[in-house]
């Protein structure tokens, strides 16, 4: 219970992105100063988390729950915090006193539901952690108002408990991380024929939870049609303190609006996600990718709003400006880069594919020789997160499809990058968003001098400020921002503070959504408040008053924490809690 | 403002579907009686609606609001009830006793602000009524909590204000019944290319509006990909008793859970939708259909599941059983039919029908060549309520494509039909669902046994009992049932009210939804409740309260209607109300 492991066996960190063994070591940390002027020549060294402090834990269970609540520093440390640039910085600086007090893995539902009414009578705050990959403080107490924290790993509830193959379904522990989940609907659906698979790649795959997918409507690899794990649900159930919530299994209904879409998105503050039935798909295995080069990046971005709009629905549609292209190693000659993949189960894609480069070539675009991504195998082409290891042998790097598979290694590699950049002291930022194609042109326009002009003024040096579009709809794109700038060492989280508040200013000022994927966290509660109809504020809060009454589920997520308790403080209990009289009906 | 022409200039019936030029003659009603045994000989005389007597109102709007308020009793009838069966039988039996008290008719928002401001501080209930053809008692006050009855008819709200052709979206006003909003739209997107389209035709087309298809979740005539018109919305705007909720325009977010989701079926219980960004899509120019014929349905039902999860995405993909396909004059053999159409704005469709028959064929199907449905052409083709009079001249009645035809047409006139058949005191219910394909042919064995039995139950006769699918999803189909029975002449209601407990007990006993696209409103309250997850409805319970202190807004549907206020009633007032002091914040 104490595991800080990974499912594949090697370690996760503690203050940083996924693996341990995946960590730039020094050496490549102190090569990114070449990236941003001003950086300092060595990294930060990474604290000894054995050598770092926590406050003594102000709760202490009931005996009959203890056995599944770790008290442990090496937990508690692990726990504190998601993987956002402010966690590590933080984290780096061996600063744990966000640590929860205590960590619960709960292996079964009814032992959730009694630690959510233990933690109701003690004034607990109580956050579920998916699989702490949350980048907007989503997985962090801040505040005052409860007596203590208790954080919620449900990693033992992990696995695939039914398939209905003939319905393409299957029923799954919120636990569970994202390659286990393969594995298991692998095993399920059988291991000769293609078989089934859920196909919901984010890119933090490997370290997020199906749990953690749905709280934060979570965006996968596909680029168009099911961007965002929405649409793949078919029924959830989620416990409240006010009782457990679970639908019925429905392709589709019209009975009022939907309780799936109303837990969708609540981040923890409305109910933990135990479990859900997910719609499965065959495994594709026609699959075919391309590159197509800009000199011009709106030239670009009007090709994929014809692509958007075309109906044909490629599984990847990204654009990388050139900045974007050359981080990512795909092209260094100042142009853009479109990557485009298609795939399917059932019939040859290359005639799709076709119509796809022959739209970008329309608008301008060099398209490099296509590629057969991976026909026949699997975990294989354009997936991201598929496994890993997946075609990079397809062509030589300097080949015509080196750009794909330059920029699938750069993608699950970045996060890696960025926990170097923290180390060198760099301010990192990625900021994600949606907004119409008449908008898109003045956003990305102004992002890129309003940001550059904050960094500038923040940091006192230009800046990187990179632009891609991770998923397209027929009616606009989620452009992703990455900024990358010079700190200065001891003051990094207040310039990212300020920068991040003019990123979150210019998207509100262009109708931009302050998230498409990353969800609203705590990070982004200014601009999410601002965006929320008043009206709709009103009846979430009202919702949530009557599903949490004693206001301890994820406090200050979505909306504001109650005030500090009246009551008389309940903390470090010497004697466990008696069992809560009456109870409420969990059925 | 005391309208009852539909927008084609037609007169719309006061007591039955649609256009009065429409209706059944009695000739016709007379052979109806051939389709079950135990009918009576002539039809109900249809009763002369200004000779039936209305109650005195009970209320009087403001002066302030008088001139948009009517209490002509001719409006007042028009609009007392939905197009259920329920409210048709009544309407010919002269019952009129549910009529509101006011109808009103805001031209403006700020109008109907008033109006809600007004019905708040008199404890009258407001309905808001759409285009008046629920079939699910959605319109109609039912109860003793409130003082008197508005309905809100915001038919005079109709106008496409704003179009954006680069995202392809536009703002609609609420009140706009579906011919008329296409056709605005042909006009703002220029009449000589193909232009843009809404392109959402469900049955009830041309008598429903926008804002009801929103409130509703209304289906269109998409079989795959588009069932609901959720999809299709970008931002709402919606008018609550607390303020106005308006979100952003948004290709996609993950900001927190939906509030256009939440507002979606709300079916005015929440507030009063009044205006949508709506997504729109290029008019398709090729299209192309066929029909298939299968001698045994539970092998239709695998080939309609084998399409649903081909990704092939049919715009039509009907399967009617052999009732079905009699009743609508498609096939009187005995075979099921299944009606599949494709359609694109971009590239021929001819290979997709050819892999959609082929797989049809694979399970048994004996395909009817396929036509050219409409190439080039607009409104024509597979399109439902495409405005009439589609294609209909391609292809003789017994061309190889009849079946198309003949469907299309028996499905515009379905309703008119089910008036006739009330005419002959025949009980007809239609109940439409979804569940997932591994319960589906249970579902359907047992709805055929189990309200062919209930109806011979209560009718003393047996009836019959048919089955098509409407809307198919890869996890499962749609299934839409009708039922037709004789009934007796003035205990019609009972029976109807039987056979349909027996229905919804059926649906849930195989954990079907109450409603795949005909919304709850108040007939389908039992079942609704039943499926509803407990902890969701306290959670809307609580919203509607934080929106709708006063509890006026569509008292009744999705929720209990408060118990009666035991504030001194207000009715008939005497004078024009005092402005409400202070107000709330509509902004």
């Amino acid at each position: 219970m104490a595991t800080t492991t990974v499912p594949s066996g090697a370690a996760r960190s503690w203050w940083g992105w996924g693996r341990t063994d995946r960590a730039l070591p020094d050496s490549e940390c102190a090569e990114l100063a070449a990236l941003v002027p001003g950086l300092p020549s060595r990294p930060l060294p990474v604290p000894d988390v054995g050598g770092l402090t926590l406050a003594p834990p102000r709760a202490r269970p009931p005996a009959s729950l203890a056995h599944r609540v770790s008290a442990d520093p090496d937990v508690r440390a692990g726990h504190t915090y998601g993987k956002a640039y402010r966690d590590v910085v933080r984290a780096l600086h061996g600063d744990l006193s966000a640590a929860p007090d205590l960590v619960a893995f709960p292996q079964t539902e009814a032992e959730l539901v009694d630690l959510l009414d233990w933690a109701g009578s003690r004034n607990v705050a109580a956050i579920p952690y998916g699989g702490g990959s949350s980048v907007v403080g989503g997985v962090e107490y801040r505040g005052d108002s409860h007596d203590a924290v208790l954080t919620l790993d449900l990693s033992a509830m992990d696995r695939v408990l039914e398939v209905d193959t003939v319905s393409r379904a299957a029923r799954i522990q919120a636990g569970v991380f994202g390659p286990a989940l393969e594995a298991q609907l692998r095993e399920h659906t059988g291991g000769d024929g293609p078989g089934l698979t859920l196909r919901h790649f984010p890119q933090s795959f490997e370290f997020s939870t199906l749990g953690g997918w749905l709280a934060t409507r979570a965006g996968g690899h596909y680029a168009t049609q099911y961007q965002h794990i929405d649409d793949l649900v078919e029924s959830m159930r989620v416990v409240t303190p006010a009782g457990v919530s679970e639908s019925w299994r429905l392709p589709g209904s019209g009975a009022g609006p939907s309780p799936d879409r109303f837990f969708l998105g609540s981040e923890g503050a409305l109910g933990v996600i135990t479990e859900a039935w997910m719609r499965l798909q065959d495994r594709p295995v026609h699959k075919r990718s391309a590159s197509v080069s800009f000199t011009d990046f709106d030239a670009a971005a009007e090709a994929v709003r014809a692509i958007a709009q075309s109906g044909l629905q490629p599984a990847n549609c990204r654009l990388l400006d050139p900045g974007e292209a050359a981080v990512s190693g795909v092209a260094e000659d100042g142009t853009s880069v479109l990557v485009l993949g298609v795939e399917s189960a059932h019939r040859p894609v290359d005639g799709r594919l076709a119509e796809l480069t022959a739209l970008a070539a329309d608008h301008g675009g060099l398209v490099r020789t296509s590629r057969d991504a991976a026909a026949g195998r699997d975990g294989g082409g354009d997936g991201i997160g598929d496994g890993g290891g997946d075609g990079s042998g397809d062509g030589g790097p300097d080949g015509p499809s080196a750009a794909v598979g330059a920029w699938r290694s750069a993608f699950l590699r970045m996060p890696y990058v960025r926990d170097g950049l923290a180390r060198m002291s760099a301010i990192t930022e990625t900021f994600e968003t949606a907004c119409t194609w008449d908008r898109a042109p003045g956003l990305i326009r102004e992002v890129r001098a309003g940001i550059g002009a904050a960094v500038e003024e923040v940091t006192g040096r230009p800046g990187l400020v990179n632009c891609r579009f991770t998923h397209v709809y027929p009616d606009g794109p989620a452009p992703y921002f990455t900024v990358i700038a010079a700190g200065r060492r001891g003051s990094e989280l207040a310039m990212w503070d300020e920068i991040k508040a003019a990123a979150m200013e210019t998207l509100a000022r262009h109708g931009a959504t302050v998230t498409h994927h990353h969800a609203v966290g705590r990070d982004h509660r200014p601009g999410y408040d601002g965006q929320r109809p008043e009206p709709y504020a009103l009846a979430l809060k009202a919702a949530k008053a009557a599903l949490d009454p004693h206001g301890v589920l994820n406090p200050g997520v979505l909306l504001d924490a109650p005030a500090p308790a009246p009551a008389p403080s309940l903390a470090p209990s010497p004697a466990p809690a008696p069992p809560e009289p009456g109870g409420h009906g969990h059925g």
